[in-house]
């Protein structure tokens, strides 16, 4: 499939980073979707988002293969997703301080003749910070659920992870991998 | 021109940022040019890298408007690229610190009927740090000339910049906003 365009359906900075320190060479073209759905499992709601997305640029994209993706935060049974403004983002950086929550980010893969859709859950444990230092990531990282960055080493929001890194970057690095050879297509 | 598809020809993480955050609608693909050249002055060499970016990704993109950028860094004439390896970052970093240095950004704005060049330039004075802090930095902003990013605030490597700070990030505000009200599009 070295012939086929692979399009990423996310302008997510740090889902491109990903990909492109992967090897992979591709466009990107975001989807333009109405998130609203009424599903409750978690698995449920990233696999349901990352398939709208893919789908609705695939559609305007034959010959193409493309990689929808949804990510959200679970605590205490409460789905966080992106913060709504900046307020919003302070509760949700204090919620989780100290906490120990599930990321969940579901992957669509769609090629003419394939679907493939699948997710990934990681368990990460934060560390429990001073306000201080929690003030320095209040509104920083609107565009994430959940709103902290694992990525950027000088947050250290957090502790630990249990499970796939990426997954809680925004793409499951594993599963992607495996899944994607499915349309002959390699991962570094 | 609002039913015109925008790209951008360039997977910097940085420039999408920018984009998104100037509230443009856009996709990405990434140029596939040959970057030699023989041009001595910077001015020419961003124009001309611009250009030849804008205009490969415009060639398979009809009825699109394509936007290609490129930047260097310059000091004391030399001309800084993109780091080659981490060793290269390495020595970039050292040669800029406490320096008085240039950040030339070159844009082309290709639509159907008309085509836009041209740059915006910034001087920029850094910070004398101690090796321990430099070393910090070391192989971290390998995709970006000059190999420091004057928008992590935690870095804080730059201390003053004289002309457009985004200019040095990879898009000068400024003259683009101004450029792209040419093609009726408009940045916040």
């Amino acid at each position: 499939m070295k012939n086929k365009k692979i399009i990423l359906a996310s302008l997510s900075p740090r889902r491109i980073e990903l990909l492109k320190k992967w090897g992979l060479k591709f466009s990107v073209i975001p989807s333009n979707i109405d998130e609203n759905h009424n599903l409750k499992r978690p698995s449920s709601i990233v696999k349901y988002l990352s398939y709208k997305k893919a789908e609705n640029v695939k559609e305007q994209n034959p010959n193409s293969v493309v990689i929808g993706s949804d990510t959200i935060v679970v605590l205490n049974g409460k789905i966080l997703g992106k913060p709504r403004n900046k307020k919003h983002s302070i509760q949700i950086i204090k919620e989780l301080n100290g906490s120990l929550h599930k990321v969940y980010t579901g992957v669509s893969i769609l090629s003419d003749n394939k679907q493939i859709v699948f997710y990934d859950v990681a368990h990460v444990r934060m560390k429990k910070l001073p306000y201080e230092q929690l003030k320095k990531m209040f509104g920083k990282h609107m565009d994430k659920a959940g709103s902290y960055a694992v990525q950027d080493k000088n947050d250290s929001f957090v502790k630990k992870i249990y499970g796939d890194y990426y997954t809680v970057v925004g793409l499951p690095y594993i599963k992607l991998k495996k899944e994607l050879k499915r349309f002959n297509i390699n991962l570094k």
